[in-house]
């Protein structure tokens, strides 16, 4: 079925339960539907745009009103919308990362953070994950530590995710921050997995400036995101033009340079906007989606030979799971090889795991009722004992 | 109306004709509407994302001929989107400005120019204009040789606007491109006004890199553009990441670090490659559009005490006018002050001038029929009339 003469139409979510450990979060709300429809059309927030021109002052629609209440949603004093989490990564960099500067990062931290730093020509330390792929308080001191004996000052930036892309663990972040400050070392919490789907404090964490992904996690389309800081660093972050061209004289008013200028004029804003009250809503039904996937959970772990490579209990809702000694070895013999497990995922109106993978692979139950995850996990439990595992009840 | 509990329904292009200076060329076709519903949900161009897990590399949807096309429909080697063109001039001046270098834009660059390169603390000089507000080669050639003897060598980059956003005029871009490239100077060619709306070359024009805007000119939702450089700048603009983490030894693959990596994984993308079928076509059409816009200036300098501040005759459908001696007279005695010229447009059925504007503004005819501009052109002369200004048939 054709979307457009050239394009299929993708019914991923309407036709399946869809388990994409990317994609869950940032599925558009009916609201998010409805505005992405009206504002469609390129710079569609610009009709009432007035003197300063700048987005974040928009009365109508209501962006203005949306960036404070932003601020307030994560407990940050001013926040700004970017195209993604990783422009926001980029922004801080920008500001702060100079060449040869030593910025940390964890072992588990997103490639985007990486392509920030490497753009400034920083210089990347990794802090070491504990054997339950942790990144711990003490190892952040010591790696600081290592840090001052190898460029004579601490980094410049840490990074830190609340819950990493890998695992879905969860890192203690605010007693890591609170090392960080005792060296004066500003924190980047990336707030990707987090920044909603659960409450997300800015403040209590000890983050200096707070990151999220719009089309991650907060049920709105994509490229979009939001980077929040601290009054303290607002300055710095959202610094604005200083240039008087040589000739004309002309300057540019209260663009910001990190933001450059105008960031999500259109149908990615008002998708983020009108799934917002939902998103507010949501976050307090955490509890109800851990639920569901640690129910998901023990189902896969009652599969003879499967691990769950995450931390267990789940404390998120995406989980790594480790099927090589379960599923892979029905694979070894199965006439579809390892396509036979998303095959009969698929059959049982499943969708989201990357086809043939049946080794170390990735899951997200986010979004879903519960009776959607009891269905899953019978799922997981059904395919597991028709190809001869057992299954430990 | 409201389009959810906090959103009005905009329906400013279905309810009026739209002569915003900045819109016109953004509002999506009937394809990219039924795209946008269709790939709405944040990650939704990700479903079938397989190894090297790049976004230029996605066949389904086809993303991947998507960036072969754009390539060949500006004529340039190799083409990416980005979140809106000033993230094309972002990654570009990322790898060319450095900390006092100097950089060449014109004195009708846009500010987004001057952010790019102040946010890599390049030095911004100006080529000024001459007295038709028109870039000249010669002005090009002094202004080179003036940064030679100021910096003691040339600059590092030149950004040249072929239509300029102050008065939509024509700056001969081939032949200043052939001077800067007496010097190795690299050119930025900035085709937010072009690209999408009239046919474009980027190699006849002799550009090293060539930025569109999507939701400007190519109808398609913000923010999106697209960034194309020729074979030998592409290794540089679109280098990959080379890290390689110090604990963990991870690498990140071909993620391109003047892109962050992927860029538009979602409605925007999708939006784009929706009208670029459409876009395509109608890049030939732009004599019409040309012949729309000069019936429509020629009503408007048929108004006594108007003058039309772009070249003339109009070789783009943004034009400046001023109206101080004509509109703005009107605006003194009335009761509604400025509002008047608004407010009349608007009860004829026309959008997108500022209340009470009447001294110098913009409009833009792009994509109107015959018929319509026809029937704006006697809006205005109709206005003129009726307050008492002469109209010179």
């Amino acid at each position: 079925m054709k979307c457009t003469n050239q394009i299929n139409l993708r019914n991923i979510d309407e036709s399946f339960i869809n388990i994409d450990p990317i994609q869950v979060g940032g599925r558009l709300t009916a609201d998010a539907m409805k505005a992405i429809i009206s504002y469609g059309d390129g710079y569609s927030v610009c009709d009432q745009c007035r003197k300063p021109f700048r987005l974040d002052y928009i009365k109508e629609p209501p962006i203005a009103d949306f960036h404070h209440d932003l601020a307030e949603f994560v407990n940050m004093d001013i926040a700004r919308v970017v195209p993604g989490a990783r422009r926001g990564f980029q922004a801080v960099t920008d500001t702060y990362v100079a060449q040869g500067d030593p910025v940390l990062i964890t072992a588990l931290s997103h490639y985007t953070e990486v392509l920030a730093i490497e753009g400034r020509g920083g210089v990347i330390r990794e802090i070491p994950k504990s054997d339950g792929d942790i990144i711990t308080p003490d190892a952040t001191g010591e790696k600081i530590e290592a840090v001052i004996r190898e460029f004579g000052r601490p980094p410049v930036l840490l990074f830190l995710d609340h819950f990493d892309y890998q695992y879905g663990n969860c890192h203690p972040v605010k007693e890591i921050s609170r090392v960080a400050r005792q060296y004066d070392i500003p924190v980047l919490y990336n707030g990707a997995y987090t920044i909603g789907i659960m409450p997300v404090d800015g403040k209590e964490l000890g983050a200096d400036f707070v990151v999220g992904s719009g089309h991650k996690s907060m049920a709105a389309p994509a490229p979009s995101g939001v980077l929040a800081t601290s009054s303290e660093r607002a300055g710095e972050v959202f610094r604005t033009t200083t240039t008087r061209t040589d000739v004309m004289g002309r300057t540019f008013g209260i663009k910001e340079i990190g933001l450059m200028g105008c960031t999500l004029m259109g149908v990615t804003l008002m998708g983020m906007m009108a799934s917002f009250p939902h998103v507010q809503e949501r976050v307090g039904r955490w509890d109800q989606e851990l639920a569901n996937g640690n129910l998901v959970v023990d189902a896969l772990r009652s599969i003879e030979g499967t691990i769950i490579r995450s931390e267990y209990p789940r404390k998120h809702t995406l989980t790594r799971v480790d099927t090589s000694s379960s599923f892979d070895k029905v694979a070894m013999t199965h006439k579809k090889r390892g396509y036979f497990f998303s095959g009969a995922l698929k059959e049982r109106g499943v969708a989201g795991i990357i086809p043939g993978a049946t080794k170390v692979w990735k899951f997200n139950t986010y979004g879903m009722t519960s009776s959607q995850a009891a269905y899953l996990a019978s799922c997981f439990t059904e395919i597991a004992e028709k190809n001869g595992l057992a299954v430990h009840r």
